[in-house]
């Protein structure tokens, strides 16, 4: 049994999950090719290339990590009865494929509850890619907690752009510019939030004392950064070896209890977050 | 063609190297598969072991990240008629066994070269696993750097330990404690560099203006510590991408000019060097 893992690219994020996979794969006696297609190239591919590149390759399951799957493209791999998993999507992926992802909106509403339990008032948001369905996930966690507590959600406090440090940088140099700057930050991943370390280092600020930061992803980076992040955990690995256990139970033909299975995120408590009494930003 | 790419363990190290690996078999239209096995394991396992997990792989080539190879592993997997490539091995390869490292020692040379330029005289050294002869090297790089500008090398300036952030820590811990402490410490892997930057902050101290920090390795992490990490650059892509090109090469039955190959390291100045000039460690 060879299964190919297909991913976009390979960083802190995707290490992670084929970390994971590679190790089911040494349990389960299972081969695991690797490759990597370019965003851009993904999407020029067509429905009949994909089938004919699957098709010489003798593959028996993929697991994709491709952000933007046309239903086309899976419908030419289920068509050839190759087993596909999808992780993460975009969107919500074509009727009948499987796909695995995280609990983002409770992830987000666990990383505000945190800043709101610490006594933060001004809360901001840096959000991913604005139409990819986690984004809005981990936005709309964050204005129920908001919501909840009865607190604001000023328009100027909601950023999104790609998941970098630039991102992160940049919005929040914005942010800190505002007559009623934010006393903590959400930033949607582990990139964008070192991204604001390094603006809040730029002007001065001491985090968490002046500004608490909180991540999401607990990749690599959140523990290698100064200080360490406080972040929102998405259990990577087991996603990665989740998706290489349901490619084999659909090659052993078993019926899947549901085509989509969000696992847990948790809140992991680090250094960058603290009460806002001190801040020199209220 | 199918060569197996196999690590001790995926991690910022590793995944720049599998990033050229994959690069180079899309482009020539090789597969490769992936597996890990932990060191231990590796030292466990015996001629007959690897040779039998070899033969039932059936893969064409062989790409070992695995520190320790002994002469029997190899010859096992040579007299099957596998090529086989080592990257950065622990010492000298067995003879007849291709391996790809970097020009550590001019890495280790130009890091200290650099920190003398800036007007650091007290100038401290964290080494990774002492055996190891990419170790050696960077520490003897650092060595004659000071030796050619007439400075000391005091013992109590020489630290080891695995590459990771807690030997930073440690050992910047205690060079930070001497009666004359450094004004730059020559961490030799970017991870390492890391537990130097969380040991300045703990104590108040800024970096670069009262202590300079050099990494080595040039991984992610090198470019989201806050500040950037001046290092030596290991061209990791470019020693995944040869090591299956030669793969390739051996197996289209080319000989090779030299069975040890170093790829030049690079220095790449960011933010946590300077002149110590207004150091409070003065």
């Amino acid at each position: 049994v060879v299964v190919d893992f297909v991913s976009v690219d390979l960083g802190p994020y995707s290490i992670e999950i084929l970390r994971g996979l590679v190790d089911h794969a040494g349990e389960s006696g299972v081969e695991v090719t690797i490759s990597t297609v370019p965003a851009a190239k993904l999407r020029e591919r067509n429905r009949e290339d994909w089938a004919a590149q699957l098709a010489d390759g003798g593959k028996s399951g993929l697991v994709l990590l491709v952000e933007d799957v046309t239903p086309d493209q899976t419908a030419a791999i289920r068509e050839r009865g190759i087993p596909v998993v999808v992780i993460d999507p975009l969107g919500p992926p074509p009727p009948g494929v499987v796909s695995i992802g995280a609990t983002n909106w409770s992830g987000g509403k666990a990383a505000t509850d945190h800043l709101i339990a610490l006594g933060h008032t001004r809360i901001a948001f840096i959000g991913g890619p604005e139409p990819a369905e986690y984004s809005q996930a981990r936005m709309h966690g964050y204005l129920a907690a908001l919501m909840a507590h009865g607190l604001p959600a000023p328009a100027e406090y909601l950023e999104h752009g790609p998941f970098l440090t630039a991102t992160g940088h940049e919005a929040s140099g914005r942010l800190l510019d505002l007559r009623q700057p934010p006393t903590a930050i959400f930033a949607t991943s582990d990139d964008t939030a070192v991204g604001v370390l390094r603006q809040a280092h730029n002007r001065g600020l001491r985090v968490p004392e002046d500004l608490s930061v909180v991540g999401f992803d607990n990749t690599y980076v959140s523990v290698q950064s100064v200080p360490n992040l406080t972040t929102v955990a998405q259990p990577l690995e087991e996603m990665g070896r989740m998706a290489l256990r349901t490619v084999l139970r659909l090659l052993a033909g078993e019926s899947l209890d549901s085509d989509h299975v969000e696992l847990a995120t948790r809140l992991m408590v680090r250094d960058s977050t603290t009460s806002p009494s001190n801040s020199i930003l209220l």
